[in-house]
């Protein structure tokens, strides 16, 4: 048994862990990296900026408590197949660590908080515990690596009317969110659902491989 | 405040942290992944077999108590420059954890222990407790990221009667091994330094850039 402790924790656009998305690398989310008092040192990050990416250890906070099971069926895999644990990337493991590669788009060292660290293509919920920071390297790049195809993906239709509720800087990252499918692993084709999102609730429906935006509403 | 498990441990052919390679990714270097018994279970690794490459989560065990700094001098930097803990993948930070992307080589279902797991690429001493494995996916690719040039790496000499006490599928691994630097990072040339490797004691001096093995022990 090994104890770990928060050195951070991110902020994000996502309130509740439904309509985050599958994995990281939607260049359009943003988080926002506050170090705990303990690790907020900007010595710890004397030559980050050296660096475009970093890896990011986390907590699956939201999960912790929920246990896991010997197999889960993947949602990008359809949710109908069951994989192994640790032949997934699902939140429900052993022991509830995430990773996910990030952008850093700027590190801020001169305000109250500070250093703070803006990343993009994050997938976590709001104030995600980070446990670990660490660069990404040279030797991260596998581009001989294979896995199977993810096949399944939704068309997404959204109104004009209701895409104009959504900032600008945010529609390009919600559609791909919604592109992969929110929805739990069973499937109820044609029950609504809804998340939030950068202050907006997003209510849509899904029929068949079609997902449709019925309204936006901001809250 | 948060605890792990170990799921596994992993035995390679490092008996001791000196000597073992900086980054994963050295392709000759074996590893055999073992469950714990509450994870011994094939279920869990259902699926596994569609991936080429895994990520390791795994403890640094060997340095567990030994603390952390703000800073540290990475060796693949020359162990001369001063770096942000969060800016390296040096061992000793807040949460001991490590991160190794390695390579499948077989999944064996039917044996005593089963099920285990070979892979190739491994950077761990043995015997190291693993917290988790997750399938190395295409979103884990970033091929447009920008890193800084490890600029130190050293010439290897060894005589043909000492390589050849290196059995034939280790040899090239070794000398990637030496190229690299075990070192720690206080440079004192001229020393001589011993590791141990794959059964064999790898005595060597350096001098510059130079790195000569004196002598191969078969223990």
């Amino acid at each position: 048994m090994h104890k770990i402790t928060p050195i951070a924790h991110i902020y994000t656009d996502f309130h509740s862990k439904f309509g985050v998305p599958r994995q990281h690398g939607i260049g359009e989310l943003m988080g926002k990296i506050v170090f705990e008092k303990p690790f907020r040192d900007i010595n710890m990050l004397r030559g980050l900026e050296k660096f475009s990416h970093i890896w990011l250890l986390w907590i699956f906070s939201e999960n912790i408590n929920a246990g896991y099971s010997a197999t889960v069926r993947p949602p990008r895999l359809g949710g109908n197949k069951r994989r192994g644990v640790f032949a997934t990337r699902a939140p429900f493991r052993p022991n509830s660590i995430g990773m996910s590669a990030v952008k850093i788009e700027e590190i801020i060292f001169e305000c109250e908080e500070s250093p703070i660290i803006i990343v993009s293509g994050v997938d976590m919920v709001n104030k995600t515990p980070i446990i670990d920071i660490k660069p990404y390297i040279k030797t991260d790049i596998i581009n001989s690596a294979t896995f199977p195809n993810i096949i399944h993906k939704l068309n997404v239709e959204i109104e004009e009317s209701l895409l104009c509720k959504v900032p600008a800087d945010k529609q390009s990252a919600l559609i791909k969110i919604l592109e992969e499918d929110p929805r739990p692993s069973y499937h109820k084709d044609g029950r609504q659902y809804g998340f939030y999102f950068a202050g907006m609730e997003i209510i849509f429906t899904v029929d068949c491989d079609t997902l449709r935006v019925i309204d936006v509403i901001n809250i």
